[in-house]
Formats: C-alpha cells, sequence, structure tokens
C-alpha cells in the first residue's frame, strides 16, 4: 500500500521544499535576472479582479523559504494572481529525469508515470537512472506499455557511482539518492533542461504548467543542465561535499545535505517552486497553508516516513489522489497527442495494421483480437532473488489469476525450488496481490518466486501469452511447466534435479520428462507422502487419474498401468489431444498464443515438442494432483457457447496449417489425428 | 459496455453543437451587448507570445456553426489565444441540471458524475429531473456516496409531463428529453444560471471552465434561466412547437427538433459554445478540427448511435477518457473542497466522530472500522420490474461477489420466484458483470431479478451488510434468506408460497419457516427432483447434511432425523451456533453489521429471531443443497489467523451485551451457551 522511498535525512524544511521534488537550479552570472530577482521574492502584484487562476505561482518570501510563518502565505487572501506563464508549445517535448533502484521503487515509478501521464499533454523523453533490477523491470514496462509520444533512455547508475561511492553513505538507496548530484554529467551534454522526480510524488495537474516555469524565471531556472555546466556544478558540489565532510567526518552525507550546502554556499543559485508544487505531507501545517490558499494543487510528495498513514486532517483528500493512479488501469494511458507527430513505436504500426485486417464480422474476431492484444508486463513484481547458478536446477512455471491466490502458500509449501508465475490482474488487483503476499509469512519468506503481473486487456484469459511470460523469465537451465490447481509431490523438486543429472536431459538427450497427473475431488484431503500412497489413495477411489472421467485421452499415453509398476523412466509415444505436465530445458519452444480462453493451450504446445521430436520420458516416482475448484466462468462459456467451440476448431486448423509449414510432411499426422471424430474441442 | 442514450433526431450538425450537451441560451432583449456580439464571432485577437492557453474558448464563426469548413478551425494555428474568462471563485456554487430516466440511464448518470467530481474544485448544487426509478436509484447512490460539497434536489418528472405530453411522441425516452423545454419552469425562481447536461458525457476538465463562459459572454449565457423567463421562454417554444406541428403533423418532435425551431426564429437567443466543449463523435471531420486544434478537449458527448464503437481515428482517444471513469472507484471522490464551509452531510459527522474514536491498536480496529464503513449503493443495477403482488409471495435474498457469479444461471433456473442479489464488486467489476448477465441468455430473460451492487470498500467482506441491503429492497411480503453457494429445491419456490399461506405465516402466526440444508462435495451431481431422491443420495453418501463433517452443531436442531419421516411442519428450539436457513417475513429483524469478514454472521440473527419469539418450524419438503467451492480468502484468513478468531470472540461478546440490553432476563439463555467451551468461533 505505502509507497517506499529511501529514508531521507530531512535538512531544512525551507530546502527541502525547493528540492525534495524538483531542483530549481540555475546560476545568476549566466544571464540571470537581477532586477527581477528582487522584484519577485515577495509575490507578483495582485490583480484584484481576478477571482481563481488556473495558476498560482506564488513565490514565498526568504522568510516562508526558511519555514517561518508569514502572512502572505497565510492570509487566504484568494484573490492574488501572478500572470501566467505561457505553456509549452503542445508538441514540445518535456524532459525528465528519475532516479531508480530496486523492485520496490519500480513499482513506484509506474504510479508516479500514470499521474503524469494522465494529465500530460506534451510529448515526454524519461531519462532513467537505475540500476539493473530496474532496467529490466521498467525496460519490459515501457517496452509493452506502448504509450504514444514518451520516448525512455536508461542510464546506468553502475557506472556513475564512482563520481559519488567516496561519500561516506550509509544506506544502498542513498547512493542512488546522491545520482541527482552527477545528474548534470551523465545527461547527454545537448539536453538543456530537464525537471528532475523523486519515485514518490504523485502529480495533480499537467507537468507542461511546471515546465513553463523554465521560461517564468527566466534565468532563474529548473534544472538548467547547460548553465549548471557552464557555472562548474561538477567541482561546486564535489568542493562543498568535501569541505562538508571536513567538519562532520563522522556522518553520512545524503543528496539533500550536500544540495544544501551549496546552496548555502551560492544562494543565487536556488530560486525556489511555488509551494503546490511540491505539497508534503510530513509538514501538517506548512502544507495545509498552502494548499488551502492555493485551491490547485500541483503536485504531492509522500515524503512522511509514515506515507499514506500520515496524520493529517486532509489526509484523505491526498490518499484519494494517490489511490486513483495506483489502482488505474494504465493501458488507458495508450492515448496519443493529437497534431504532433510521432515516432511510431516499435511494433505499434505493424500491430495497427493487423488490427485494422481483423473481419468484426468473424465468429473469431475477439480471439484473435485477444492474441493480438499487447499486455502490459511488469516482471518481478516483489522483491526477488534469482537462484544461484546450478547445472540441473528447475523452475515450477504457471500462470494465474486472483481467483487462485489461495493456492500460492500450498505450492510453496510443496515446492522448496525456485518459481516464475505469471499473474493476470488489473491494477487495482496487483495492489490486492501485494497485500496478499504481504500478509502470509509463507509467501513473504519466499525470495526465489517471481512473480510477474501481465495487465488485464480484453474479456478472453490469454493463458497462452501468460505462459510464455513466466516461461520467458525462468533463469534456471530446466522448466516444470506446471498449472497452479496442481500440488507437486513434497520431493519433485529434488527427484526431477536428480532426474535431469541421471538421464543427462538437454545436453545428451533432447527429451521432456512427464510427471503423471492425479486429481482429487474432495477439499480435505491427506497429500500422499509417497509413490505407494498415492497408489493406495487411487484404489481405494479418493485419487484418480487426472480427467478420468471427463477426458482420459489427455493424459492416455502417460499409460498408468505400467507407471504403476515401472522403476525406470520409460518412454511414451506421442497421441492426439496428449497434453501432460512436463519438465524440459529453458530453450523449449514457446505456447502458441493464438488459443486464449479455454482449450488446446497444451495439446498444441505438445505437438510441437513431439514434431521438434523430444522424446516423452515418464518418470517412475514423479506425480502431482489436481486440487478441485469450481469451475471458472471461461470454462462455463466454453462449455456453453457453440460459436466459442466452432471458433476453437478453426483455430486449431490454422494451427496445423503452420505446422505443416514449419515441419514439413512429418507434421501430417497430427493433421490425421485432427481429422477423427473423437479429437473434438474441448477443456483442459 | 455502451452507454445508452435515448434515440435522437440529429437536427442540423451546426445546432447540435450548441445544444447537444449544454443549452447556450440568453436574449439579447435583456441585457446582451450588440458590441461584442459583433465583435467576437470572428474570434479574439491573436496573442503572438501565447504558445499554448490553459483555456482556448473559440467561438465559431457563424460558418463553423453550420458545419461548414473554415480556416479559423482547420489551420492548426495554435498561437490564438482567447482572453481568459476568469474562474468563479472558489466556493461559489455551480448548478447543474440533469434529466435521468430508468436504469440505463441512471447508470450513465454515475459515470457523467464521476468526470464530474473528478475535475471539479467548486461545491456542486444537482438538480435532478427523475421518473420514480432513477429517483430510488440516485436518491440512494447520493445518499451513500456521500461526497462533500455537493447537493442533490430532485425534480419529479411526473408532475412536469403535462407540460410536455401534448407534443406528439413516439419514444418513451423522448417525452423524458423534452423535459430540457421546462426546465426555466421547473427550477427554482431563485435559480438564475444552470449548466444543463445530456447523460451521455464525459468530462475532460473542471466544469467551472465551462461555468466561467456565463461570465465571459456577458448578455450572452448558458441557460441563463432568469433572462429565459423574463424574455417569456415558456411561451415562445410553445407557440413555435405548435406551428411546427402544424406543417409536420405525422413526426414527432424531440427536444433538439423544438430548440432548432426556435433558435431559428429567435437567432438572438443562442450563443455557441466553443466547440471543446462538445466533442460530439458522431461527425468525424467536424470534431477533429476542433480538438486537434484545441489540445485542451473539454467534454465528450457520446452522441453516436454507435456509441463506444465509433469508428474514429482517435476513437481509442475518447474511449479511454470513458472508460478511466466508467472504472473508477467513486469513493475516491469523497474528496472535500479546502477552504470552503460546507453543510455536513447527514450523519456524516457522527460517522468521523466514531471512526476517529477508535482505537488503532485494539486488535478489532479492522473490524470495527469495516462496520462503520458506509459502502456506495447502486440498487436496481440492471433493469428490473416489481413483482405483481400477490399476498404470499417470496423473495429470495443472497449476496455475492464475482468469484460466484457462474452460480447465477443455475440459482435461476432452481428458483423461479423474484429475487433480490447484493453484489459486493468494485465500480470495474460493476462493469463486468453487466456483460456477464447481458450475455446470459437465461440471466437476461429474468426480469424479477434484481441486483444490488454494494462498492467495495475496506479488506473485510461487510457480510451482514450485504444481506441488508439485499433484505431492505425485495418487495414481497416474504423473504426467503438464503446463500449464493445454495440450489434451492427447483418446487421450493411454489411449495414456500403454498406453506405461507397454509401456516398463515406472518399474520397468525409469528414463526421463521426452516429450510433444511444440505450439501454435496461433487461437482458432477444430479440435482433430486423430489425428497424421496434426495434420502436416496443421503443414503448412498453423495450427499450429507450441511457441514456433517465440520460442524454438526450449526444445522443440528433442524433434527434431519425426524424431518426423514416428517409429513407436516414441526416445531423445533433454539440451541446455541444454529443457523438454519429460513423464510421470514420481509419486517424481520435485520442482520447486525458488526460480523464482517466470516464467522456468527447468521447464528446472530438466528438468535435474534428467537430473542423476539418467532417459533422456528420445519418444511417435510422443503430443501436446499450447497454446492462445492474453493475455500474463499476471507475464510482462509479466518482459519490462519489467531487475531482474527479473538477478535470473533470479542465482537460475539458485545453482541451478547447487546442483547441484553434489548431483551432483558430472556437472553440470558444465549449468554450461558456463549460461556459453553465448545461454543468457539468458526466459520460458516
Amino acid at each position: 500500500m505505502l509507497p517506499r522511498g529511501r529514508p531521507r535525512a530531512l535538512g531544512a524544511a525551507a530546502l527541502l521544499l525547493l528540492l525534495g521534488l524538483t531542483l530549481l537550479l540555475g546560476p545568476f552570472l549566466s544571464g540571470g535576472d537581477p532586477e527581477r530577482e528582487r522584484r519577485e521574492p515577495g509575490g507578483p502584484a495582485r490583480a484584484p479582479g481576478c477571482a481563481r487562476c488556473l495558476l498560482t505561482p506564488r513565490v514565498p518570501s526568504d522568510g516562508q523559504l526558511r519555514g517561518e510563518p508569514s502572512a502572505g502565505l497565510g492570509d487566504h487572501n484568494r484573490s492574488a494572481c501572478a500572470p501566467q506563464p505561457p505553456l509549452p508549445p503542445k508538441c514540445e517535448v518535456l524532459h525528465v529525469a528519475i532516479v531508480c533502484a530496486g523492485h520496490n521503487s519500480s513499482r513506484d515509478v509506474v504510479t508516479l508515470m500514470k499521474s503524469l501521464l494522465f494529465y500530460r499533454k506534451n510529448p515526454l523523453h524519461l531519462h532513467l537512472v537505475t540500476d539493473a533490477v530496474a532496467r529490466s523491470i521498467l525496460g519490459t514496462l515501457f517496452h509493452t506499455w506502448m504509450v504514444p509520444s514518451v520516448l525512455v533512455s536508461f542510464y546506468d547508475a553502475q557506472e556513475l557511482k564512482p563520481q559519488i561511492s567516496w561519500i561516506p553513505n550509509k544506506h544502498y538507496s542513498g547512493l542512488y539518492g546522491l545520482m541527482k548530484l552527477v545528474l548534470p554529467l551523465a545527461l547527454p551534454p545537448s539536453l538543456a533542461r530537464v525537471i528532475v522526480l523523486d519515485t514518490d510524488v504523485t502529480f495533480a495537474s499537467d507537468i507542461a504548467e511546471l515546465w513553463a516555469l523554465f521560461a517564468h524565471f527566466s534565468g532563474v531556472i529548473l534544472l538548467r543542465l547547460d548553465r549548471l555546466r557552464q557555472a562548474g556544478w561538477e567541482q561546486m558540489w564535489k568542493l562543498t561535499a568535501r569541505r562538508v565532510l571536513l567538519t562532520l567526518p563522522a556522518t553520512s552525507l545524503a543528496d539533500q545535505d550536500i544540495f544544501n550546502a551549496v546552496i548555502k554556499e551560492h544562494p543565487g543559485l536556488v530560486r525556489a517552486l511555488p509551494c503546490v508544487w511540491n505539497v508534503q505531507l510530513s509538514d501538517h501545517t506548512l502544507a495545509e497553508g498552502c494548499y488551502s490558499e492555493a485551491s490547485d494543487l500541483k503536485v504531492i510528495h509522500w515524503n512522511s516516513p509514515k506515507k499514506l498513514r500520515v496524520k493529517n486532517k486532509h489526509a484523505d483528500f491526498f490518499r484519494n489522489l494517490y489511490l486513483t493512479f495506483l489502482g488505474y488501469d494504465g493501458k488507458l494511458l495508450r492515448r496519443e497527442i493529437f497534431g504532433c507527430p510521432s515516432q511510431p513505436l516499435p511494433g505499434a504500426e505493424q500491430l495497427q495494421q493487423a488490427l485494422a485486417q481483423l473481419d468484426e464480422e468473424d465468429p473469431c474476431f475477439e480471439f484473435r483480437q485477444q492474441q493480438l492484444t499487447v499486455h502490459r508486463v511488469h516482471i518481478t513484481f516483489l522483491p526477488h532473488e534469482p537462484p544461484p547458478p546450478r547445472p540441473h536446477d528447475v523452475t515450477l512455471v504457471a500462470q494465474l489469476s486472483m481467483d487462485r491466490l489461495q493456492m500460492l502458500e500450498a505450492l510453496c509449501r510443496h515446492w522448496p525450488g525456485p518459481m516464475s508465475l505469471a499473474l493476470y490482474l488489473t491494477d487495482a488487483e496487483a495492489q490486492q496481490f501485494l497485500h496478499f503476499v504481504e500478509a502470509s509469512p509463507v509467501l513473504s519468506a519466499r525470495q526465489d518466486v517471481a512473480y510477474h503481473v501481465v495487465y488485464r486487456d480484453g474479456s478472453l484469459y490469454p493463458v497462452n501469452q501468460l505462459r510464455n511470460v513466466a516461461l520467458a523469465q525462468a533463469l534456471t537451465p530446466y522448466v516444470f511447466l506446471s498449472d497452479i490447481d496442481f500440488l507437486p509431490a513434497y520431493s519433485l523438486y529434488d527427484y526431477l534435479r536428480a532426474s535431469i543429472e541421471q538421464l543427462e536431459l538437454g545436453s545428451r538427450r533432447k527429451a521432456a520428462l512427464v510427471v503423471p497427473a492425479f486429481e482429487t475431488l474432495r477439499y480435505r484431503f491427506s497429500f500422499p507422502s509417497s509413490k505407494a500412497e498415492l497408489l493406495d489413495l487411487l484404489d481405494t477411489g479418493t485419487l484418480y487419474t487426472f480427467r478420468y472421467h471427463e477426458w482420459p485421452r489427455g493424459h492416455a499415453p502417460t499409460d498408468y498401468t505400467r507407471w504403476r509398476e515401472a522403476q525406470v523412466p520409460y518412454r511414451v509415444q506421442w497421441a492426439a489431444d496428449y497434453e501432460p505436465y512436463v519438465v524440459v530445458p529453458r530453450d523449449c519452444p514457446r505456447y502458441d498464443p493464438r488459443f486464449v480462453g479455454f482449450g488446446w493451450n497444451k495439446v498444441a504446445h505438445i505437438m510441437e515438442l513431439d514434431a521438434q521430436e523430444y522424446e516423452l520420458l515418464v518418470l517412475p516416482e514423479a506425480f502431482t494432483i489436481h486440487l478441485p475448484h469450481a469451475p471458472s466462468l471461461d470454462l462455463s462459456r466454453f462449455r456453453s457457447s457453440s460459436d466459442y467451440r466452432a471458433c476453437l476448431r478453426a483455430l486449431k486448423e490454422e494451427f496445423h496449417q503452420d505446422l505443416s509449414r514449419s515441419y514439413g510432411a512429418s507434421a501430417l499426422k497430427y493433421l490425421t489425428a485432427l481429422q477423427q471424430p473423437q479429437s473434438q474441442a474441448r477443456a483442459p
């Protein structure tokens, strides 16, 4: 729930007011207007006829800057209006820099970006200074988000570290905070202006209004990179920092402390932003003086250590704005900027064409549309530690939606190894999921489970796209391709690794190891601790082979009779509709994304494994058991709609045609199997 | 998905531009400024230094009004800025009138209101002209929404009908459209200005900017009610309408036709709004000319008959804005207006106090907070016909969340009578629910099932609040208090009505009729068509009495052994933890809202029935069967958290204290029962 920021040395309130959000720096030396300087700090002349202004940049007096109470801020005189700085031309690109490291800050950046994108009307160029984790998460996110008129550049924080690592610093994140000092160096020399944002802010207005202040305070600017460079910023802050360190040898410095010290030495560098651009919730009275006066809040800064739980009589107001964007469906921000030329997003044009070519009258229209949908993907939504490299390690791969969350704890108990799980969620559900994990000691304890959020879009469950996301993020050489309703034998993880080693899977042998599947129809059920116990439960009718009653063909080739007695792995032959759960090398074929909703999604994958001549080897001690659940809505839909089934038949035929194209004559057997009448469309 | 509007005669595009959204009417006669009139239509002088304006009220030329292309609209010259009309003072109340009738339009109004409230910064006074259905829905909604600084007044459309019913009109909704003609008459004489909105518009900006145009066009105004009345509007439109009818005897008139005709006769009445205030999606080219120029879209008008499916190369942009508010969590709009005195909402102050008095360290804090939560309620979310009055009719009452939607079809097959169902949903889920019902022939065919949406808020399932909403909306003299996971015997509805009549329930006898409950643990299961069949299934172990394995106490007093043989209703005695499913008169006690999440919610209700001396009569031919489902997350939480269970114990004790207070010594037996050690906290 709470955006997590780094702990921060809360220097003087007045300086935080300047810098907590936005660096408003600019040397006089190079073009400042001292006349204007003297004119403005007391506030502009009041325009008596102006009842309320769209933009009210009030410049606090020096006293206010130091946090002293002032008549100007507190007098509730609402008729004061500054002249409106003109907004930038509609197609002008605004530059924004953000420093971001780690899983939690990456989540914060998403919410910040949603609020920024919701109100913005200009093209944006984001300059993200990131560590490897944030680079990977945000890279995938922005790539799949496909927001028009947003360019993203990444800068490697690792490379900048030498510039600041000499500064004593206690916190991991503190080092990333210090990165702001080197932005003039890190960002391209051609870039003259940039707005620097902390990750814990929420916009309540168009960032163009903030950008406009660059012009308004001519010579007094928001991170005017060009002028800072001219003024020798690099030398300036380093000298100051070294000097401060001489007198404070025992403490560590946060970025804020250094900014404060530099500004103290060079007061002309700084101009205050109107307070509405940095409404901080840590200081109750000062903030309230600002917004009750201003009526138009621009930016909220969650800089209290209590974050959303901050006590403030208007806390609900701020929380609601934050929650608005936390739960906001980010795909709705795929809005173009009218009338500006925009660089086409990679792949977006082909996608648009493919979508445009779809025939709305085609009964499979919805299926084809779903297949073409690019879902936003937030990989490793929660903190995750990649498993150490081990040659025979296996990752359990599965996908789920909200209604299967309650499976996760049991799954963690049954599978002590790494997992890569794709979750199909709305933005709001992703937050519920976060709370669910935080509230569960079992789940919080596991750092080797990677949760990848794929955001919902469309009416059909994109089962194979989800599987492919989870599969692509698996980091071990082998994967166990499972489903979320199955609990593996407690020993399976160890047994699989031993089997992989023994069978020399991957290196010597191109094979898929089959894990025989069973099912129980009971909610309360004592999980068998061995194959012998499982066979007993089978004999007493407490367990069945999977889909024994409804669809035995799906697992018939596994040959359960042989399995009962088997002591060593045995090879089985592919047959129509076979869909076992298998262990394969991570580089196995992907799932075919055309199968959405329910039906045939695993069958097609196994067929492709067979076409690529994977041996199918059944493991004699492996088993996994399906737990009961109410039929999903998609399944009900499949069962009740003949269109749905007809469509699935059409997709199957197209899949076969593609298979023939890829594998030639050897794929003929699949077509023959398809044409047998008993091989009808069905659900898993 | 699609907002439904009424079919509309699409008069001249130019006039729709004026009137589709907002009536911009004002007679010259009374204070108009002809000089200004002549000066402005060509557009104001251009301000060369102004790159982009926050507000660009461009007044189209006459040619543009007629839909002709014009250099002014199409030249993409973005530097033109009109002088900004000052916004109204921040605490000025803005008046908005909306005509709304029926279930579907009431839903549309909610989305419109969300977009309006999201951007507004002024107090609002809504003037809603409604039929009885919309009055009831919107009355409940606004009462429970509790948005500060929003006053709502209702006006009975029925009373206004005689004013317009003489106009030939083909459509039910058309009559409501005509209501706009009589707004100057219907609204209070003291009201001088009002903005009139169709239900199918979405705001993309602060309505204060629209209100500001009242001032900008001095003498040329948005529904200046005062001046319209002065000018004799009533007579004016009626005369015109009669005259038009003489020449068009065969057709019917929509409001738009009459407005068009009046304006043709009195062109001075009208002033065009800047086109950004009415971006219509029916006319592609004209609208695009407007918004690609304006960059700041203010209002989108979904006036194409295709609504959201409209073909427009920017359709995604508009759809996304609409969907933003469709799925927006309305509770986040409970934001106060800073610095304005506001009338306290009824009950809001006590609620605030009660919430403020809660102790955050209390382990039951979350429970107590949930109990005090006022959920937004949208009664009869879908079209509904109240059942005809029948003296022994019974409504099935139940509550559910998204994960039980798949029960609805089966329930409809088992219960052919009226139902009142409370659904606990997010705003986004409410839309999914709508599609689910529309896609189901079984559900769409039923007009006697009332769905009441209670919007989610908080982490604990407010089971008893939901039951009370469904119970309060039941319209028959009797109710069957069921749960969503149960399917009643096919004959139950008829049998209950016959039993009620026979037993003279309610009039002669204060009793609760017990419907014995059973359960199956199997997904596929052939529902018994008679008591005899049910007994067979019991004997073969396909069915059990409800919670036979986990919690037999819950239904033990029903005495299933006696029931097997019973031919006539028999009386049973209350015992601790008894929680049968019962049929009672509609005026039975409400459920105690302190029980949230899971546990003890029905037990407490049955205890209260017993305290009020309801006889408990078991019906010999009645039965209902619980279907299996995966344990809900709340239940898992109950089972795993000792705090949760401790808290439930505390709530039970408080309930008993209250019971003793209400019923005196006779309630002692409940306390004794509670203190028996076996009566522990448990889940239903």
